[in-house]
């Protein structure tokens, strides 16, 4: 068994009011990558150009994933983006974006990799997620990510997309541009009408949400002592979500889901308490475990009888 | 055993993306005092104009709600607020703000209020919540709201009370303006350093979290339908998890202040369904104890072992 990504692979440079890198390991893939990495086998299907090396590659390698499908286009430059982090970390500012070899990307699966028994597809093109989705007949859970952008000029591809995979993952203010709902659970539900059976919305420093056909559950956000960067911190818990349900073997129920929701929260506060990768190359099983379980003992709160008047 | 609230009483006017009301009940007191209502007497401390009549106290009295200490200051008029909402409902504007006879309120408690239990200092001029705060010698709980103005121009005034009070409740945008730290941990325990045990920091759509000296507990809103005005949201949560805590005779422990938290989620989700006071004036016992398992449900997850690389 293993999970198949399909995304970003990216140098980033950010600037944050603790702090700033200049070329820093990035990219919604190898964030998902490494999250997931602690439940599964993962293989990565990304482009990177010739200013990638053995050291980028080792951050992905030492964490067992596998990079054979890691696509180097000979004279292409990697992925860039760089921006800057506002006072109060909410808003961000893009600066650059160089899509470079990102810009004519065609992913190409491994026979191992369109074996995949879970697949993620990171936010690329919706024509792309949807040609991969299919390649991957397998899989037994599909996710799928996206942005405004797709939302704004690519509408109808997402849709495509949309129909063909169980789970959406957008951030509560995608989910209203997608759908004019303001309500998280009413949004997803419309989205899920294209035929997912379940939708994440992320409500960045605020947690997230799952809502299934008849139910929701709501996690908050992991309280760190310090936020130093927040890039990578939706496609790590991505990874962590999804990697959780990778290493489930049974039925994927609601409690499964539920708890890959703690899995990826606890892995996506570590995430942000350093600069890009940083903290999640060199996390432990113990550390998420430990998350996991303070997670549940700062949400849960006990019925006792009150008489009301 | 009682509750009393010192607080504003007002007419509001507001305007939603859902509709508008020209001239309705509101007011933190009022808001407050019908959420509380169901868990102990509550007793309303606050000014009114000529212009307040039976039919306002009616909806206080319906639930039970003690107006002895409503203070009706002849030839005056009752404080007006009104505002209108911007699409996302996050953001709301100040159309216009008449302190009327609010602007001279000097707190007049009979010795029935004095005499509370438990006491709420709704957001009024801090020198009045500490002069309130100290003729309520017998209080075993006393929690205090404020607002942005007071910490930007009456900051020492604000602390003096602070330091006199067992629980602070604040939305996190005043807790960052009150003390620069971003994360709600950190800031709330800056605060608390001035003396009170726990804090409740609001985070408006969001929910809620919980600081105590070791510990913290984050509640989602609960996830309504329709939100049609949030006004008195935050006074109407704070009537709930103050009346739960009246409710309870024994110590005051994490797990009291917890449940206490679920039932000021469950009451103010009702209220941010309809304008104004209007469907906390007809809710009933069960429907708080429905949303407030709801909640439970919707919050708990399950370990299971994941077996970890």
């Amino acid at each position: 068994m293993s999970v198949t990504v399909v995304g970003s692979i990216a140098f980033d440079a950010v600037r944050t009011p603790h702090g700033a890198r200049e070329r820093m390991l990035g990219g919604a893939a190898v964030h998902f990558s490494l999250a997931a990495s602690f439940f599964d086998e993962v293989r990565v299907v990304g482009p990177v150009g010739d200013d990638f090396g053995d050291e980028e590659y080792a951050v992905m390698r030492d964490r067992g994933v596998i990079t054979d499908d890691v696509e180097h286009v000979a004279g292409g430059k990697t992925f860039f983006w760089s921006g800057v982090y506002g006072e109060n970390m909410n808003s961000r500012e893009t600066l650059e974006t160089d899509l470079n070899v990102f810009e004519t990307f065609e992913p190409k699966l491994s026979q191992a990799s369109r074996e995949a028994d879970v697949l993620f597809l990171a936010n690329i093109l919706p024509e792309l997620q949807l040609n991969v989705r299919r390649q991957c007949e397998r899989a037994r859970f599909v996710a799928l990510d996206s942005m405004d952008l797709w939302i704004n000029i690519a509408r109808p591809a997402l849709v495509a997309a949309i129909s063909e995979v169980d789970c959406v993952i957008l951030n509560d203010s995608e989910v209203e541009l997608f759908t004019g709902e303001r309500e998280v659970v009413a949004g997803a539900r419309t989205i899920m009408e294209h035929g997912p059976s379940s939708m994440v919305v992320k409500l960045g420093k605020y947690g997230a949400a799952l809502v299934t056909a008849d139910d929701s559950f709501w996690v908050p956000a992991f309280p760190v002592d310090f936020v130093t960067d927040p890039t990578g911190a939706g496609d790590t818990f991505a990874g962590g979500f999804v990697g959780a349900i990778a290493a489930h073997d049974g039925e994927i129920t609601p409690d499964v889901l539920r708890l890959a929701m703690a899995y990826g929260t606890a892995i996506a506060s570590y995430n942000v308490e350093e600069f890009g990768t940083e903290r999640v190359a060199r996390l432990t099983g113990e550390e998420i475990v430990e998350r996991v379980e303070e997670l549940r003992r700062i949400t849960a709160f006990e019925p006792a009888p009150v008489a009301l008047r």
